[in-house]
């Protein structure tokens, strides 16, 4: 099979946008960016949340856009002249007169393939650290999300949809052998829990698993810990970037992932007799 | 209520025996040490997985005992006599024919309160680093294992039950706020997930964590990576061992984890409409 590359095996990119307060830049610069990723024989390219729009409870609802909208059109045409999975970040998205924090990922045909809410709204209030609440203005989704490739299924969630388990391990009872994690930690969380959730969720699925921050910028309201990563099924990080704008890159190895999988085969040791994850439902959302 | 410790907090201790193949001493080490951690404060004792032999599969069947017998009745005097919740670690037990690596809890009265049979058999092989099948000789538990204390529930899993995150999961959702695992990883699984499983354990379900290793003796058979540990709820490691033997200490906090949940209430935003954690059954094993 000389000169011919396995289709299990593939290169990842993930785009660690510099997010300004100018939609058009944001979007010209990610166009170029997944260009350039593409440029290095990337198949599947990963953006951060709210990669259009600064972070932020006061900004959503200005950068809010219906899907299909100027952000969503920019993500297909760049997608299908790149011949990329493009897993567009997030974009705050105006549907029905609510608002969400949307992934929307697209096909290198540049058709849409899924659409995922952010599931687990962002809440929280550590004092005298970090006190956010998007829920003062989002709505939450109410749908798992997965996609196909000819790679591997993937699994998609944003950012605080990380901290919960039960999302990654329902993944990957699905078959997902990569989870994506658009997402935006900040200074607090970021270096206590940022690569611990990530090495946790890929050590307990064996899975890859990989995160797209927007780069920091330490003017902004909400400052973003950065450190895109991607984890290996072992729980190694394989690849990670500082704080600036960037792209890593990663080689997904699906034959690494099988080897770890028989070697410490606790997919098939669990002992469904007596617990079980489940998918209970999955609602429009 | 100056002078009144408050019955939310108390110390915990982590015995980290060097086990030998004489059984008696360790029989007698163990005990000495659990007097020392008693001299210390501490109310709850930990001691490691295989305490009364040298783990591997040649020496269970030797080394086995009925329970109640020799090593058990140890452990009911030396909680008696030091007034202490005494988490066992592990021993062969022998019933029926059959083995099991089983953790015996024993309360400040000396009675026990808990038998935890390993759910879990390590089977696993890492070519030209570990193989190791504990199914050729040991059978398996079938019952999840909490025991009360006047200061919190406290779930018990060992070694290899810490893979699994459903155990700890279902532990923490019926209110353990402390999850201990006596275990004994090795040379090649310790560096690479021994810290990772507990940090993860512990931030995914805002709990304590506690381990219990043997200390590290190269010229056993099985090289036990030591480095017992306690992890608090926001997943910071606050006690470690190196790889001799030792006794290490942690305050377990239990208004801490409260604040924690609090500022990050992921128990309070699980989505139980998309996704549940459920116990299967409970059956005696």
């Amino acid at each position: 099979m000389t000169g011919v590359t396995s289709s299990k095996n593939f290169r990842l990119a993930v785009v660690q946008l510099q997010v300004t307060s100018v939609k058009a830049d944001n979007l010209s610069r990610a166009r170029r960016l997944v260009q350039q990723a593409a440029g290095q024989g990337s198949k599947v390219v990963l953006l951060p949340e709210c990669f259009n729009s600064p972070y932020g409870t006061s900004f959503f609802s200005d950068y809010a856009e219906k899907i299909p909208g100027e952000s969503t059109q920019m993500l297909s045409e760049a997608a299908k002249e790149s011949q990329v999975y493009l897993v567009g970040g997030s974009i705050p998205e105006e549907d029905g007169g609510k608002l969400y924090n949307t992934c929307a990922v697209f096909g290198p045909g540049g058709e849409m393939i899924l659409k995922h809410r952010k599931i687990h709204l962002f809440d929280i209030n550590v004092p005298g650290k970090i006190c956010f609440q998007e829920s003062e203005t989002l709505s939450p989704g109410n749908s798992l999300s997965t996609f196909d490739t000819p790679f591997c299924k993937v699994g998609v969630g944003i950012c605080y949809d990380m901290r919960f388990a039960e999302l990654a391990q329902v993944y990957s009872r699905e078959g997902c052998q990569l989870l994506v994690y658009p997402g935006a930690f900040n200074m607090t969380t970021g270096p206590a829990h940022w690569e611990l959730l990530q090495r946790g969720r890929a050590v307990d699925n064996q899975v890859y698993v990989a995160t797209a921050s927007p780069a920091r910028d330490e003017a902004a309201s909400y400052v973003a810990w950065g450190h895109s990563t991607v984890v290996n099924p072992w729980g190694e990080v394989i690849s990670k970037a500082g704080a600036e704008e960037t792209v890593i890159y990663a080689d997904i190895d699906l034959q690494y992932l099988s080897d770890i999988r028989r070697q410490i085969p606790i997919t098939a040791q669990r002992r469904d007799d007596l617990y079980s994850v489940t998918s209970v439902q999955e609602a429009s959302g």
